[in-house]
């Protein structure tokens, strides 16, 4: 039996900004962005699979790259544990956590930690834009901007199945693409600052964040090429659909005026150059994949 | 089943401000209060005797509460939902939440939708101190002040042992107080203008959050007086140990070091005034209670 004060004293040294009822913090100038995000064990991740710590870094890049999706900065998180915490490794769960704030230079100052059945890590953040700059919605795109996505997809997809199927270890970097997804917070800024007219992270998986972006922006997508992250073919017959539907990549997926603006402000920033998929069109119906029509599908939890 | 989406739709109409990956928002002037609190169902509300609205209500007053404590006011909160989604009535309990924000001028912007196992309920917040102020922690006592409440106690606890015998409507002061827990915003304000040195909201029974506010402040606790609500006598055996020890309470407990004064400021401010219970001593390891020993009880979750 743990008690619950000796097990937040514990944390407590990991974390000395906790300790009253609420953080006092410095206020980051201008705007705030706000956003929270829950990872349930079972449903987000399978710790029959990943490790605790794996959990923890998931729940904390996901929310993490909610703010890089507008183009900002992350600046402090809250943190709540709820779970059968007698049965969970809440100093584990913490490492991943952990790793992955200070990974991106957000600090931990506050949360709750409280019993419960089932493991639920609920991240909040705060963020906000460098230079006092305009956040990049999902709503604002045009016809004719071209359509980027900051890398191949469709790994994490893969990597997950390499796992389901006791096949650790085949394929690491896939594996960590499941394990350890890298929120794009440096490339979100980079956009920003390169025009990117409307912005979101493919958490759903890009067909769905496709119509997502469109249906915000009110304009047409058509897609010309899908860009399958290198090793994916070797594990789904359906590369391809697996990039499109797997979800849970965390690249971001941007609309742009002015592409070489874009490749030139990435590539001056040492990033990696991101992919031109498409672009938007002035039929606010269409949403073209290629010869075909672009698939409703990707990551919807149903319940 | 229900799909995400149109969940996620139908709260959107109640939501205006969420639609984006973060919530874009004005940032207060000065510094932040952060905090998070999770409310589960069957730990923290027993939802065979109470509504969903209720835990709703709960979830979102125990973190006001928080901002409460810290002399704070709320301005933004992030509702997180995790559980058996098509088998809870997320409406209803959006419903309390949305309630509870209203009523203390707080707005929800954001947050996450996710199934799980459980259902828990995770709101942070982020709340401003009016005026520029400095924030009341729980470390700032000093022997000679005097220990407040800013109510009796014990109705909470009294309230859920009416409903767990089946007598729902026997005291419904009692009954409200469990369900429907008021945080002490604009007491926590005036006791802050008034010059309280220390505070902390009374969540985990009066006896336990003395020992909070001695530990952090270094100093000893001598109450003299235990203030008991109406109607709790009528219900316990020993109203006073549910008092001390039932939690949930929501009051604030501060000390300051001119009582008059925050009579004063409580009665302009139109409030009920605090009531005294004790003073700090210099003694840091003294915590006593009228002639004997302050019990070391409290809401501990123990799992």
């Amino acid at each position: 039996m743990v008690r619950e004060f000796s097990l937040i004293d514990r944390l407590r040294a990991r974390l000395p900004a906790i300790g009253d009822d609420a953080a006092v913090v410095a206020s980051p100038a201008g705007r705030l962005l706000l956003c929270a995000d829950a990872a349930v064990a079972g449903v987000h991740a399978d710790l029959a699979l990943v490790g605790l710590d794996d959990l923890g870094w998931k729940a904390m890049a996901a929310t993490l790259s909610d703010v890089a999706a507008m183009g900002g900065r992350p600046c402090y998180a809250l943190v709540t544990v709820s779970g059968p915490l007698g049965q969970v490794d809440v100093n584990l769960l913490y490492d991943g956590l952990l790793a992955a704030a200070h990974a991106y230079g957000c600090a931990v100052v506050g949360g709750d930690l409280t019993a419960a059945p089932a493991l639920v890590v609920s991240v909040a953040l705060v963020g906000a834009v460098e230079d006092d700059g305009e956040p990049v919605l999902r709503s604002g795109a045009s016809p004719g901007d071209t359509l980027f996505v900051t890398g191949p997809l469709g790994a994490a997809a893969a990597g997950l199945a390499i796992l389901g199927t006791g096949q650790a270890g085949v394929d690491l970097d896939l594996e960590l693409a499941h394990r350890r997804p890298r929120p794009r917070l440096a490339e979100g800024e980079v956009a920003r600052r390169a025009g990117a007219t409307a912005m979101i992270d493919i958490s759903d998986g890009l067909a769905a964040d496709l119509w997502h972006l469109a249906d915000e922006s009110d304009v047409g997508v058509v897609v010309e090429k899908v860009p399958v992250a290198v090793g994916v073919a070797r594990v789904a017959d359906n590369a391809e659909a697996l990039a499109l539907g797997g979800g849970e990549d965390y690249e971001l997926l941007f609309a742009a005026p002015d592409p070489e603006r874009v490749e030139a402000a990435f590539a001056a920033a040492g990033l990696t150059v991101p992919l031109r998929i498409g672009h938007c069109s002035a039929d606010r119906t269409e949403r073209r994949l290629a010869a075909g029509p672009l698939p409703h599908l990707g990551w919807e939890h149903t319940w």
